[in-house]
């Protein structure tokens, strides 16, 4: 397999680089605007350190984790990313068959080429909500879900409006005809095909729009792109299940605040009464532990897995979780952590001082 | 158009470079000493960070603002600049005739090529001045602005020295032969005609002048420069209509404070009795909303529009206004602002982390 | 002498780079992951600045130390490395000697290549347990250490699991034949060989382990890898002789807090006590005063005292010690500290300005 | 004149790098260790950044300074430098003769190459005093300096011991042969000749012997080299006539906190009671307004003017003066300080922001 050679998080983004052409690459690596908001979410979690306490002695550390109520072997969800076929014939599948394989939930994006149905065989999963067309098209799709038993319902928030997605637009990028949207054609909403360079509008997510789609559904409702502490408790007043603190992975604006820097906050407005979930920027296992330190319940990744997802398939979606896997075994171990679903806040504390990059050479064989 | 590819700022800056010779480079990019303020100016402003509140579901923000009464279609003016017969044939008339266009204020610097009487006809603006000569010549000066309708005397405290510009020595700047001061001719201070590597003599803006200029005007006063809040309060004190924060764009003196990063102080000084305006190293929509979310009412730009007109005339600064109008719509709706008029403190925050630039190549196709 | 020219601890390790080919290299330079732990160590200690007091008149300061009864000629011990082998064919020994010629401790690693016999013959010693196989086994690695006389036993925590390596694996890095485990077989442990690429399972090391460790010796007992305060005061009320601040330079985990940064804090929580050793990161003699300074007893180097072993074996591991006594006499007198018995505190303060690098051409001839 | 063109102080540091070989380079330019604190100056000097109030309508501000009751025309002195034979044949006299012409007092230092008969013949000036040899040794140089009509006597207390210097030493820096001390020889401690790579012994200046200094002259003794507000406030007490917050230039202890930095602890220190100077990193007028403003009645330069002397001798010297009066009346303009007697400490601030360099080519023509 050739991802054997890959060790982390890093090797496997350089990977896909070779495995992918321009565009493509530039439509999943850039963000919005200038790229800073992408690069910053990951600057911020190195700023972050850790304290380990390993007298603790643990060897066998237990990395599962209590996402709401499913039991996932780890903290780790992968975020909705669509469209994939762009980095794979096969799409969703080999994703969702990967991470049911490695015993986490891969969250499905609404814009995803398969049908539902043939997603939803792979496994376990949460589905994705994008408000296309009417009242009654949005009741059909959350049906459709419901039907094929997803586990809960993301609501993704910060995505409502086209964003300047600079990198993208100078590489030339346009959606590839065999780019096909699977789960509209289920749901009845379109033929499932769009032109490349459309973008279909979408409901501008509202305080309103919510209280519609939490009436409408008995699934648990998990908002996605939440990054102000005010927004966290209204939603938590407003009885919605989880929220997810996200930029989006620096794809919408280009100037927001990192998702670790603001996750403290969003905890405290929380004040224990939902899980709160993160993305952004989470490259190593060393990260995702920061994250529940910072009080997260569990986080997201996007690009890592589809790095492996272009490098090769399946197996590549399951080796990045398996190395998150190794590295949270490691760094619990380390840290003296004995459980994932408790990680105490004093392991972190955070530094002023930047690692300067010309000192790169010295540990470069 | 050849604009229709540039997609941000930087993008004109680069056409600009291209467009213009080393010398006029120089001028226009460099500041005084070693044009460390320059640069400073958009590095504390990239330090400020957005936190969005999309669930306020603004589909259609309103972009407009309320500049001392005029109806302006953004939060945003075309700070003076002179002379502009360096960047363009015609000077003055296509940025009056592209702000004009565009529903915004230029604000014509007492230093312009074309009498005021030309460039007062292609639309509403503000009058920049300088004091040369005598009282009565200052006088004739603020009168002829007067008979033409402009909306406000613009006072610039912050140049009457002459400042030690390097980059522009070293490249060998000396204002070529074709260059003219027609407002200068206009209003009687002189023939129009200035001796290359002359710089006519200046008031000394004090307080005292400031005094005799508002005892001789009754249009509004608007007093640009300003840093140091104590300066600001007495200025209120002294009833101008409004101030604009900036230190000249870094070039009167190589090592002052950011302009965004005294904003708050001065903000907090005029006490909301004037409007607070700002200017220096605006080069996006977001980092105008970060002044308004301190507290200022509208921004100036002032190299941003001389790069669109350096790169394709009229069209171009009209393209850069519209650049910053799209990326103003897009960042209120992904903030959850409805209208530009009100955008709250706590959507800002700042932040300790800088990006490092070494791992720009990621996201670049 | 080769090592002649070597005039700082820098030029040490550039000449252990060209001595040693790309593997060897990896293994002594890289640590953990990405190896930001490795460099942050470093860069944390530049930020801590010196306030000298020349008046005090110091021409002869005392650099003798106390280390748990020990007269050290220099508050510095050499941290336990292994294997030696890889980097001198005489391993351990030309390191013992070079530091009894010194005057300063060794801390001799459990898996050393020859006998503790051997190496004990060189001089005074400290020995660094690592617990492999039975508590009989442990128990018989403790009596030989006592019968030759090691002064303390170190007890090392944060090396229990294997650690992720990655500069190492990149580098195909794998322990060659000619490495022998010698301290294991005269423990009667194993018969001292261990395959390549093979890790020798070792106890977590627990509060219970070290409660075990403690009853049977009488020797001195020193934990080393504490970087969190709870766990130092702990320690201190189960009795232990003294705690070393490390984070294993860098090797165990990529993200850990700067052994310098989490000094203080540790330093608190011993509350005077027992001795707080440190190390991670020291390269000069002002690093070892700024750790003394922040209330260490004295420190430890690892990859310093290794360069000069690579370089010129024993003369170069003396020379490294030199050195570090050369530029603690000088600091010493510069900043006025008659004895490293007692550094003051507030002859270090932290500074948040950073050295650009851009600017090395001009100091350099 | 060649240094017409030379427009800041590193155009002057550029001319001098050609001027000179790269051990004499090395040595004027280089530090202790790693050269971090030579650089570190400077660097934390950028960090302070000016608030203008140009409202105050300065015109023709007063740059003149009572040094001591030496009405000097500017608030800066010629730090004193040894061997100037170096960077030039005629060695301190251009520096005495520059320094007259432009009304400023350069230090002496006791190591000159001529009498002080000769280099006092071109002008007032300060002494600054080793001590050599014995009691009556250093009494017969005060005695002669007091013949000579020294204005005061500096006591640099930061170079008793020779000092690390790398730079210098990899760049193979050996004193040569045409460099004699002409105060030794005069004040009969010597015959004035040193040989290459000595150093002469001196006096590790304490408390002791500064009593012994004080109470053999009548001159104003002056401390150069104070760090620590504790020895300020010592030297207070003693009755000394002032201080010079220095750590020479980098070059005795390569991580000393800048002295900018620890200016104002200095100045809170004294209390009034004496003034304070300081040097280290002054490279332009804004440099010298951030000191006055912190608190500093007037500064030293040490390696500007030493590029002056190497790049073109007197008039080299007499230039560098000259920019920094250029420099100074300008900042003062735009600052609104109408005297350097009196800089109120609001006009600076401290910022968190760093300018990244990458972005230096924009404003390059
Ligand atoms: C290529 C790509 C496509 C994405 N598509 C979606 C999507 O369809 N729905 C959604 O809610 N988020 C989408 N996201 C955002 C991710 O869910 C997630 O918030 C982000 O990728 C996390 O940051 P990371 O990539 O740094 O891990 C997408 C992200 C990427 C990179
Ligand atoms: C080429 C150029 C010419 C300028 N001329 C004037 C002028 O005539 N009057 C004035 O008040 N400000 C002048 N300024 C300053 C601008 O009004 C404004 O303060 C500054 O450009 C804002 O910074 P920015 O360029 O980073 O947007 C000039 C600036 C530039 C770049
Ligand atoms: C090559 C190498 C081997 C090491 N082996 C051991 C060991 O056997 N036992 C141990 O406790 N620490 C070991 N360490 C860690 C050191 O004792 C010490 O904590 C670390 O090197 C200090 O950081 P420095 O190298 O920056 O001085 C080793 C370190 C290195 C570099
Ligand atoms: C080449 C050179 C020689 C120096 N010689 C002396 C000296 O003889 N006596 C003294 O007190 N300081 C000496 N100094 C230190 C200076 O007086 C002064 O403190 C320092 O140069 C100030 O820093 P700057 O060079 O950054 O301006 C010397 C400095 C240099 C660069």
């Amino acid at each position: 397999m050739i991802t054997d050679r890959l060790l982390n998080l890093d090797d496997f983004e350089r990977a896909a680089r070779t495995a992918l052409d321009d565009a493509r690459w530039a439509y999943l690596a850039g963000g919005a605007g200038r790229d800073d908001g992408v690069r910053h979410n990951e600057a911020a979690l190195r700023r972050w350190k850790l304290r380990p306490r390993p007298l603790n002695g643990v060897a066998d550390p237990d990395t599962g984790a209590d996402v709401l109520g499913f039991p996932s072997t780890l903290p780790v969800l992968l975020a909705p990313t669509s469209p994939l076929r762009l980095f794979h014939p096969e799409a969703e599948l080999p994703v969702s068959r990967a991470a049911n394989r490695a015993g986490v939930l891969p969250i499905v994006s609404n814009d995803s080429h398969h049908s539902l149905t043939d997603i939803a065989e792979q496994g376990p999963f949460w589905f994705q909500l994008y408000c296309y067309g009417s009242r009654d098209d949005v009741t059909r799709t959350i049906r459709l879900a419901e039907s094929l038993d997803a586990r809960a319902l993301v609501v993704t928030v910060d995505n409502s409006h086209p964003s300047r997605r600079l990198a993208m637009l100078r590489a030339g990028f346009a959606t590839p005809p065999e780019v096909r949207f699977g789960i509209h054609r289920e749901s009845g909403f379109s033929d499932g095909w769009v032109p490349p360079d459309t973008r279909l509008p979408r409901w501008p997510l509202t305080w309103e729009q919510l209280d519609f789609i939490q009436e409408r559904t008995g699934l648990p409702v998990v908002v996605k792109g939440v990054l102000h502490p005010a927004d966290a408790a209204e939603l938590v007043a407003r009885g919605v299940s989880a929220v997810i603190v996200s930029n989006h992975g620096g794809r919408q604006l280009d100037d927001t605040v990192a998702a670790i820097d603001t996750l403290p906050a969003i905890v405290a407005a929380a004040a224990g009464r939902i899980p709160v979930l993160m993305d952004g920027g989470i490259r190593s296992g060393a990260d995702v532990i920061k994250a529940l330190a910072l009080g997260a319940t569990a986080v997201c990744i996007g690009r890592p897995y589809v790095w492996g997802l272009a490098a090769d398939g399946e197996d590549g979606v399951f080796r990045v979780i398996d190395v998150l896997r190794q590295e949270l075994l490691d760094v619990a171990r380390q840290l003296g952590v004995s459980s994932l679903r408790d990680v105490p806040t004093d392991l972190v504390v955070r530094t002023a001082t930047e690692i300067t990059v010309d000192e790169e050479w010295r540990c470069s064989a």
